[in-house]
């Protein structure tokens, strides 16, 4: 080290921004961003981004500067090359996958955590971030009806996870390790797990990442709206047994990506524990609407569960990321047992509260303020209100896909939680995919397709936190007029020729 | 469902937030900030939180809100319920732990980031989020003199992970598809990962999550500064092959957590490439300080990793999470071939560039804004006058110890990456601990402590971004004054006792 030119950098150090930059640059990013969602929803900005591959690096200089640049030229090149590239999910005509909500009480709270700063492995590292995350996931375990079971009252746990992946990780990990108490290493290779083909791919991630090679994924079909079937896990977990190998784990899933299917989890739940199977609800998506009463019935059985999680950064208003996971009373204690470690340095006198040990990563951020900002903003009336919107979006929606004959509910699939499975009648798959794609192409909405039964099928995933129905009528109007170049114009009379059916 | 209530719901609807109302609420928070960031370093909140376990429950409602609420009232929450509770990482007087930096470039980059709101699995999800991504890793790669072989133009691969543990278990899980690629299952029972007993606990945990029972945490030694020796590795690798093990993995650090000590990469590089070990390094902490040519020694050898992770979230200016992870070229296919899944909905013309395969997580933010933003924003210049600050401030600090003959640096380390490992000569662990947390009662400074070879040692982690050597002498102060409480004041007449050293 050279002592002379440390000396000299350091005593003349002054750092280039204090507060009154960041109230600046903060004043100048906000409006940026009012900007940009005033231009959400106008059409000016296409919602699929009509970029190649590629696009990017031939407009931007090999290497970061040297010298400083201002924030204007950079807001500048996130105008000229940024936005071309953004698929915009924030538009109220984004219907693929499923949504990814923010909204201005999460966007502020997220502001405030990354200003904080702090990370929150453990609770002295910010006794705040621990303890509100504590509360906040009980607020909205009581919003969501969770049994008692899972809130604290009653010994239950929750916990703030990155993603639906690692919630479903943390969940397989812990029954691996009930599963192993007083076992011998080697019976790891034994063990199974279930779930069924409808199941998010990260299920299967989870075993490859923990080392489980006997993932039973079971064939659904569309006679029970690709529900998972009881009878097939038992006879799955039957045929493992009769070879001596130690079943541990099923994954229910309500709410599946390709149609919204709800696992009965009643009759699964008696089946896990009859089995001694750790049972893991993933409702990533679907989840959040177990806030509205007339929903209720697709959560029945959830009291079997001994975790269960769902993300409000799909659709509950709050930014990426925060998937909510609750552990039912004792649970916890096996995903603690599974990945707790606390080295010197990191401990202290309230360890037993470190949100570390059931999770994956050390670090964690103080996500519990964009929740609590979420449910005291919005207020548990105007959280109701707005799945309720979307859920009318996607009435209107199913109304006009009855009315236009080339059109139908997909086969095996019920419309719910916002989602709508259709395809084209008599299309081949070719055509099915190219009328999807000139949809994409025509930037008014994104959709995107899956297969299902050998079929090719559009989904219509409502969730935008600022969809209407106006975006409804004008997405399908899109649809309409791919149709019509592809399939020829719809050959009834009832008045959907004009994307007006009410 | 009640078609009629939702009729009336979602006809009558109108989102309670629309773009103006952000700007509202964003510009009071950007305010609420700035006067957050400017009573840091003022001494009128202690830096790590003075609040008892349960503080909080009784002060919050045990349920969330009906009806919303404004900003206003939750803003005076903050304030009095959630402040007292905070550590505060952005404290100039923090030296706990590592850091976790922000700035304002870093800040106003994450606004942006989570108002896009894109969710970038897949390249076709936003292209801007994948291919920046490419270009800023590149980008930084080449700022922190990484080998070629780890940028893209010569096959390397840049990808951003949420946290060095992640980075870590990626890398391992790496390791273990190539080690087992043609074996048959029940050989994943014999292999064997290596790292010192100073390695992050994120190593221990990775291989509890992967499942690799089998890693030697190899004893390293206060004459070689705690530093991995290859012999150790040799010997243990020699052990296991005897046993009809499969070694696979070795994990060195660059900047361990207790002591900053470096393990020699060109030894460990060679003995690795021997045995068709994968090896990582663990730079999480200190791998920023590459930018400094005068520290280059420190990462002689990286051209032999596998791959390579450091912390942009720990010391470079850019807010958690941001962590920098690279494969040297041809390495990341074995990460693919852990972890790549492509279900039907997320397939498309350029899946080959999608970071999902890089990843545990499905989801993922656009993080390398941030890194742009900041790379941009202070510039090359900026940032190494930003790192040799803390190096001044750290030798201050090593100027002020040497000063007071009650303390010593702490045999068998080396005071470096602002890293500054310290002892009370001749004093009990308990007189030790006592000193500490008078310290941290004090509200002036915090600091954590670690054993090291049995020894009580006080760790001085500068790296605040706002941190100046003014605030190392008053952390100082604070220091001599809990040593005068336990110890008497100090004995020699060197000018030290008024902690002015000069």
């Amino acid at each position: 080290m050279q002592n002379g030119s440390l000396k000299e950098a350091g005593d003349g150090y002054r750092p280039p921004f204090d507060a009154d930059e960041f109230r600046r640059l903060g004043h100048a990013m906000v409006d940026f961003i009012a900007e940009y969602q005033q231009s959400l929803g106008t059409g000016s900005l296409p919602v699929r981004s009509q970029a190649s591959p590629g696009y990017l690096a031939p407009r931007l200089p090999g290497a970061a500067p040297e010298q400083p640049e201002g924030l204007p030229a950079i807001l500048e090149d996130v105008q000229r090359h940024i936005l071309p590239g953004m698929t915009h999910w924030q538009s109220p005509s984004f219907f693929a996958w499923f949504p990814a909500n923010t909204s201005p009480p999460s966007l502020v709270a997220d502001m405030l955590c990354s200003a904080l700063g702090v990370i929150g492995f453990s609770w002295v590292s910010s006794p705040a971030a621990t303890e509100l995350e504590a509360i906040v996931l009980d607020w909205l375990g009581q919003l969501l009806r969770l049994p008692p079971s899972f809130l604290s009252p009653q010994g239950g746990t929750g916990v703030i996870q990155s993603t639906a992946s690692e919630a479903t990780l943390v969940a397989l990990l812990s029954a691996k390790a009930r599963a192993m108490e007083g076992r011998p290493e080697e019976d790891a290779l034994k063990l199974c797990a279930y779930c069924s083909d409808q199941a998010h791919s990260s299920v299967r991630k989870a075993c490859m990442v923990a080392g489980i090679t006997r993932l039973r994924a079971l064939p659904t079909s569309p006679e029970h709206l690709h529900a998972l079937q009881p009878e097939a896990i038992e006879a799955a977990v039957q045929a493992d047994l009769a070879e001596g190998l130690l079943p541990c784990f099923a994954c229910a899933t309500i709410g599946t990506t390709n149609s919204c299917a709800v696992d009965p989890l009643p009759a699964i739940g008696q089946l896990a524990l009859r089995h001694s199977l750790w049972l893991h609800v993933d409702a990533a998506y679907a989840g959040t609407f177990g806030l509205l009463p007339e929903l209720s019935s697709h959560f029945e059985g959830l009291e079997l569960a001994d975790s269960f999680d769902t993300n409000p950064h799909k659709g509950l208003l709050t930014n990426f990321d925060c998937s909510t996971m609750w552990f039912r009373e004792g649970r916890a204690r096996w995903a603690r047992q599974a990945l707790s470690l606390t080295p010197e340095y990191l401990r202290h006198h309230a360890n037993d509260l470190d949100y570390k040990d059931l999770q994956v990563p050390l670090g964690r951020k103080f996500r519990a303020l964009k929740l609590w900002f979420v449910m005291r903003m919005y207020g548990a009336e105007g959280l109701r209100a707005y799945l309720r919107n979307r859920l009318e979006c996607q009435r209107v929606f199913e109304e006009l896909l009855a009315a236009d004959s080339r059109f139908l509910v997909a086969e095996g699939t019920a419309p719910r939680f916002g989602l709508v499975c259709f395809r084209l009648a008599g299309a081949t798959r070719q055509q099915s995919e190219v009328v999807l794609e000139a949809v994409n192409a025509s930037g008014t909405a994104f959709l995107v397709g899956t297969l299902m039964d050998g079929q090719h099928t559009i989904r219509m995933a409502i969730g935008s936190a600022t969809v209407l129905p106006r975006h409804i009528r004008e997405a399908w109007a899109a649809i309409q007029a791919a149709a019509d170049e592809v399939l020829g114009p719809v050959a009834t009379s009832n008045g959907a020729e004009n994307g007006l059916a009410h």
